[in-house]
């Protein structure tokens, strides 16, 4: 996979592809990092990218010119064809799925903003997605591109090594994650529960099931929805329900 | 405020808190950045920060002693009570609403864990609150934690000046924002609407809360549920949804 970034802040990406897991991903060609800063593209004679709205109002615009041009040119000697992708509150919520569905591309691009709105001919002409990883505001798009391609990346083939999986996968299961424990068997006066230290693996997969389905129930009852229960998942819900009504 | 962060990966975070909003809030004493390998704080001799999870399963849960003693390390000389964020999937979802709750603190320390799971002791002895930035799966808790820290930095007071402000801040209406235009009036056969640069305030004000709700209809409506709308806009949904239905 080709990843190109066009930011105004290139070096907010310097520690982030090259640590860990995107890191390993670069190192075993699985995917390929640029970052332009398109300012460099912007024909004007002070190199500016952005310029004020017409209609007035408070803030900057990002001009069209430098992001259609860097997009040009980040592009030229490509033959697939890529998705651009705009980092902005008003696109799409990011998703597990969105994820999974862009590890199938072979070229992203990234166009990430910096305090300026974006002219609406870049989001008309030349962009493919927009997307927005929650409802909060941020500075600008990098942070928002860090989080995409970290999700993206870590699904391409053969980068993930068994060291690197994590405990369980909660969104694979559709539930969240039970509670873990390791050694010290006690830590200052705090134990860990007897079931997990017993040896029986059948009490442990039923307690591990029963606590996933409780953290699920208590914090997040939206995913019970969609997630694929058991009938002792079942039974136990009804049990919690049941409970909560009284 | 300050801020302390508990990583395996500090170098991740050197660019993005040496650029941009969080390098200048710095520059300007609103806040302090540390970033704590808590490796170096494992009484381990091979410094080991995690474990294989008790009652058996694939990959590692961290160990509470590393965490609880570089939290320990980063409170010692201080008075005020730190807010400790752990980032994970099975946290409360990020929001402007606990960003500004945040911002109103003094201290704040976030635990990233890598891979690994985290041992229930510290989610239940250690830790204030427990965050996730949304509903995908990344390889740590880095780039969440920096997601969190950009959307609250840029709160605090004077961090923010007029030149970094936003185009208009989405979130604070209520409603998505209106499509923005700036020069070239054309671009490659692309115009702007004639209203914007009409010079009627009244029809540009206008034709931006009725773009802005018609954004927010056609991609966030559960926006629509708790923003406050004018009686044009009002009139106006009336009317999509009439359309909507025919």
């Amino acid at each position: 996979m080709k990843i190109d970034v066009l930011s105004l802040f290139p070096e907010m990406f310097e520690g982030v592809f090259s640590s860990s897991i995107l890191k390993k991903a670069k190192e075993k060609n699985a995917v390929s990092y640029n970052v332009v800063n398109f300012r460099e593209h912007s024909s004007n004679k002070h190199q500016t990218v952005d310029d004020y709205p017409y209609g007035g109002g408070a803030g900057m615009v990002l001009t069209p010119q430098p992001v259609f041009d860097a997009v040009e040119h980040v592009t030229a000697s490509t033959t697939s064809k890529p998705r651009v992708i705009l980092m902005c509150p008003q696109g799409e919520t990011f998703t597990q799925k969105k994820a999974e569905e862009l590890a199938d591309e072979e070229h992203l691009i990234f166009i990430c903003g910096h305090y300026e709105g974006y002219d609406e001919r870049i989001r008309e002409h030349l962009v493919t997605d927009e997307i927005s990883i929650g409802d909060y505001v941020l500075t600008g798009g990098e942070l928002g591109a860090m989080v995409v391609i970290d999700s993206v990346v870590r699904l391409l083939p053969g980068v993930l090594g068994n060291e690197d999986s994590p405990v369980l996968d909660s969104f694979s299961s559709g539930l969240l994650e039970h509670p873990h424990y390791t050694r010290p068997r006690e830590y200052k006066g705090m134990k860990v529960p007897d079931v997990l230290v017993s040896g029986n693996h059948k009490l442990i997969d039923e307690w591990r099931d029963k606590e996933s389905l409780r953290r699920t129930f208590e914090r997040r009852p939206d995913l019970l929805e969609s997630a694929p229960l058991s009938k002792k998942q079942l039974q136990w819900l009804r049990e919690w329900e049941e409970e909560a009504k009284e």
